[in-house]
């Protein structure tokens, strides 16, 4: 298929280049022009990439962005023609992505949100996760793409559904990581030994691929990111204003959002998430 | 070996039964006379069931408890001689339960914490994970009773550390049943259709045993108790207290708290603590 790629982001520069070995013909554009991908053509705005495109593919960092994209000057939208589908990896507000979708429809094209699941090594695997948003036919044409980049493609409903389950998950790994910090926290100053700690995690059912992946990480104190903390402290706050419009309380993710904003007020926000350990462990010294 | 077994709560009458059929000699005590197990005798005090014993065992509720079977008035310390072991499987504060292996010790007797972690049905099925803090030989000494009621033993550490550990753990537990349970009241008021929600749940690195656990029972809204609401808010108190005396901040913990306050509040300690995904809805119903 010709796809159209907007973004080249640690995700999306890996997306881009599954697509482009599982034989499409892809054309990319990032909004700093310093990156690439190996056999796919580089357009110099959103539009240029989408004028020939069947499909075209976001994967930017929040809403501002999706909409500059794709409703901005030279923005992928007036390439837009009908019988194209615009698909969004990008992790933005549900209700966004919905009115994204009618206006991109008017056009009598179609719009899907799917967000991903995974690391930046399910993206270079091609082993991601999608969770969708939208219309069976669309979403089923789309199939040979989600093949490209991912392992499983998940069914979750209409427009803004895809994300509101990807911001439901995300709370969910917030929540498991700050538990993992504040039990290890905990433990190490009761004097159990780190290692008896993770055999008994992993023997156990708080076990969990979130934990897994980041003991090794924790255990070299190494926060290089894989997942950065500004991401995840974004999509916090993207929790918690889809939040506060459908009138939810969260008062735990309330709690941790407190503990990124202390990480990104010490300058974190480009270390892994798995840095608000740190946030946790500094929180206890004045006690 | 002859066995006192003092508490025959949730836990401890499998626990107990298990040691049966491993054919021990057991003698069982409870503080309410109306529990007994088939092919145990009973005994009217724990200071009786242990006059006899190899190993004094014990399950109950809470530290005030441990200290009253141990040391109150007919207490099983009464019994207690040189070469015997006491071993602890009710979770209480580490602190205090190194006191008690400290008075033990002075009687030429050991003394072993060895919470656990697992269900009901784990009790039942002797699949049990045991976390033991204190000497080697001791532990070693008492592997066959481990053997009869669990799958794992856990050496962690000196007295006292497989409690922090047990601690640790359920921190854990509480911090992932809560991240479930905002996560699905936030994707169902963003109308994620909640199979579709579970699904994705197990097909990602959210997945854990807490949860795969809760599922069912939350889809069912069947809220009977497997582990009491009143006792993981027990060891929630029991967490922040060795946090408080050991100058750890445990904030995520402390929101989580506030929670099972309100609904103990509401009249929900002998549901299960899956029942506070109702105070996580009903905190929304202000908004």
């Amino acid at each position: 298929m010709r796809v159209a790629f907007l973004g080249l982001g640690i995700m999306g520069r890996s997306m881009a280049a599954n697509l482009v070995k599982a034989g499409n013909d892809v054309t990319v554009w990032n909004r700093t022009t310093n990156k690439s991908v190996d056999g796919a053509k580089v357009a110099s705005s959103p539009k240029e990439a989408a004028a020939n495109a069947e499909v075209v593919w976001i994967c930017v960092s929040d809403t501002a962005a999706v909409e500059q994209v794709l409703f901005g000057k030279d923005g992928a939208f007036e390439s837009v023609r009908s019988g194209m589908t615009v698909a969004d990896s990008s992790t933005i507000l549900p209700e966004a992505s919905e009115r994204f979708a009618v206006r991109v429809r008017e056009r009598g094209a179609d719009f899907v949100d799917a967000p991903v699941t995974g690391s930046k090594i399910a993206a270079e695997g091609g082993t991601l996760i999608f969770m969708t948003g939208g219309k069976d036919e669309t979403i089923q044409k789309l199939d040979p793409l989600f093949k490209a980049m991912g392992k499983t493609v998940l069914r979750i409903g209409d427009n803004g559904k895809g994300l509101a389950a990807k911001l439901a998950m995300n709370l969910m790994i917030a929540l498991i990581y700050e538990g993992f910090a504040e039990a290890l926290t905990l433990a190490t100053k009761l004097g159990v030994d780190q290692q008896a700690l993770f055999s008994l995690i992993q023997s156990s059912m708080v076990r969990s691929g979130v934990v897994d992946y980041k003991m090794p990480f924790v255990e070299k104190r190494d926060f290089s990111p894989n997942f950065p903390l500004r991401l995840m402290h974004k999509d916090i706050r993207l929790m918690l204003e889809a939040a506060q419009e459908s009138g939810v309380a969260l008062p735990g993710l309330e709690t941790v959002k407190k503990i990124y904003d202390q990480a990104h007020a010490d300058g974190r926000d480009d270390l892994d998430y798995a840095a608000t350990l740190l946030n946790v462990e500094e929180l206890s010294k004045g006690k």
